[in-house]
């Protein structure tokens, strides 16, 4: 039994090998592990060995990789543990049917979209962590959800935490989002000093530990625009009520504010199983082995608005929410393309948002997305679109 | 009709001509006035023309004066008003009676235990502004609110901050209480500096504007001290479960820390119509009209431990906590007597503290309240007691 809602909860994990699946694992391995839950379904990618491992630590019923070429590879791996093995596009579309109550959805990129859709249209309570479901299927997705009666927790520290200060009484008193964003690494730069930014410099920065996407996402504040855009389907906010405010400490982790004038904040540690522990027992809280916050050795946390000239992916993202519809899907899919080329040096830091506000005019007469198929030729089109003007930029 | 909760309320104000009265009544004048609320009773002390004129404009049923040789010249002002008038504490017992389901409890001192807990005890909704409900009568009154089964909100900045972060479905995950402190106007004061602090001092000191009962509290600390006692009975919490901060821009009004390593905080601008607006609509949210939190503009927020040599009153409270009965009614009585000795000059600032020690260690083996009169008696002992100690200390 669950020791917090007392109830077994039969879970399913897409993308159990990156670290968000790893560390979901955790959390239900110090909430009772077994004892507790029942996993359904794990699903990985390339990442054969630790897929094989978790299934076989978890008893889950299924495991899948993604990778169809692996398929053998896993089957081999799992052989004689009594895990059922898939793989590919069915694979994960069985992993997402079976019947788990919660689905942790962790694949990275469009890839997670189909399951994700299909474990919301069954029902399930979904534990989002995949960008693309917001950002380039939101109306699609947040209707899925509605359709299938479950619940759509946010797992990002940002909408994890809006989420925890957003109370079911008081949604009729919300007046403002405020998201905060650490700044990232050129948070204090110049124009200019960003312009010589190349991957180069970006690889070897101390601060940058994170991974190059992460940290290029961070610096350019292109991850903080996304989250705009996801904040806007979550909580069902007019543009203008979505704030950002930069916060170096990123200890509070994001704001509401009602009408009132009280703003409840989320504050904590950075670390994610705190937002995976309140998405598996909401509306409950768990007890987790977490690091709790020291306020006298914070000592001080900081607060300045952010320069939308410096850092114009903000901007970009209320023309996204303004002229809505698949331009959500049109500035992600530019924005990773234009960070491709930047990471081969075949652009500057600051082209790529020269490249994705081309994009984004290019395709503003999109409309809205029908089908998930919609989804897929808007983002095949930017992506297109994006490479033509990086073809562009770089012969001119 | 209110327009927030769509139920007209019947409200009492006891206590409507001081700073949580008047701010009660422009809370309710925002939210629609008499089209929202019927108001049954107010009452005040010796402000007959202030709560003449409150009675008249609310269309009051009742209107009381504490103070009984007032009851003419209340009468007279009130005449042909009809608006009923009483005095004195059958007077305030009436008022309390009035069959209101939401009263604001805010009468200074233990004048405002009988009428509140006659209220509480009818099962009224209590917004309690009244700090010796529950530091002198702590488990009486919350025994008298559950017999009731009313609920009790509180109004104070911090405690209605705590109140807002503490969702119901996650008490059980509730692992500590973080006061916020400003620290007062002596927080950087070494002892040698508080001891030379005269009241002289305290009169024309720039931040003392607030009245030089909450500069002093504040510069003490016994505020704070206080404040931890009340929120022990207001959340059922262990003493170590109350954490004091200094946070000098008292922007962050407290805070929750629960098993998972989250913590939510309430912040606001330093108006108290936000923690009253709350009350009153509880669980949902008014739409208020008070200035709002701009972060870039805020800039930073700090905190520092409090240092309990300086600030013997934070041990003092952790003292009372332990103990138990009615220890926190002897820590009040004895400090407002301390108080008041250092307001005539008769004893320096630090003696206060030690005085109050003093007190609270003669009277330590005192048992718990059974009815109203022990914690009048325990009241009066330590008045006296600290009038002992205060005599001893000036003939030493």
């Amino acid at each position: 039994m669950n020791p917090v809602t007392e109830v077994p909860r039969r879970l399913t994990i897409l993308g159990s090998t990156g670290s968000i699946g790893t560390n979901t694992l955790d959390v239900i391995a110090q909430l009772g592990g077994r004892d507790s839950f029942e996993i359904l379904a794990l699903t990985g990618n390339g990442n054969i060995d630790l897929l094989a491992a978790q299934a076989r630590a978890t008893g889950a019923r299924l495991a899948v990789t993604a990778d169809e070429s692996q398929y053998i590879a896993l089957k081999d791996a799992l052989s004689g543990s009594g895990v059922d093995v898939a793989a590919g596009r069915t694979g994960l579309d069985e992993a997402a049917r079976l019947d788990a109550d919660w689905v942790m959805a962790a694949i990275v990129g469009t890839a997670g979209l189909a399951p994700t859709l299909a474990a919301a249209a069954r029902g399930a309570d979904i534990a989002l962590a995949n960008k693309e479901c917001l950002v380039s299927a939101g109306d699609l997705f947040v209707q899925a959800v509605r359709d299938g009666g479950g619940r759509l927790i946010p797992v990002d520290s940002e909408h994890s935490a809006i989420f925890q200060c957003l109370d079911d009484h008081q949604r009729h008193a919300l007046e403002r989002i405020v998201l905060t964003a650490s700044g990232g690494p050129f948070r204090a730069f110049s124009r200019e000093q960003m312009a010589g930014v190349t991957a180069h410099t970006a690889r070897t920065h101390p601060n940058w530990s994170m991974g190059l996407k992460i940290s290029i996402g961070s610096a350019s504040m292109f991850n903080k625009a996304l989250e705009m855009i996801e904040a806007k389907h979550l909580f069902d906010v007019r543009p203008d009520q979505i704030e950002v405010i930069v916060h170096p400490q990123s200890i509070v982790h994001s704001m509401v504010g009602y009408t009132d004038g009280s703003v409840i904040a989320q504050l904590g540690s950075p670390d994610m199983r705190t937002a995976i522990g309140y998405a598996l027992t909401y509306p409950q809280r768990p007890s987790l082995n977490v690091e709790r916050l020291d306020f006298a050795k914070l000592a001080r946390l900081d607060f300045e608005a952010p320069d939308e000239v410096r850092f114009p992916a903000l901007r970009l993202a209320r023309t996204a929410l303004t002229r809505g519809g698949l331009q959500g899907a049109v500035m992600n899919a530019a924005e990773e393309t234009a960070f491709t080329a930047f990471v081969e040096e075949r652009i500057g830091f600051l082209d790529m948002a020269d490249i994705v506000e081309t994009v984004m005019d290019g395709l503003c007469g999109i409309g809205a997305a029908s089908t998930i198929a919609d989804v897929f030729a808007a983002d095949d089109e930017a992506r297109r679109q994006a490479l033509d003007a990086i073809a562009t930029r770089r012969s001119a």
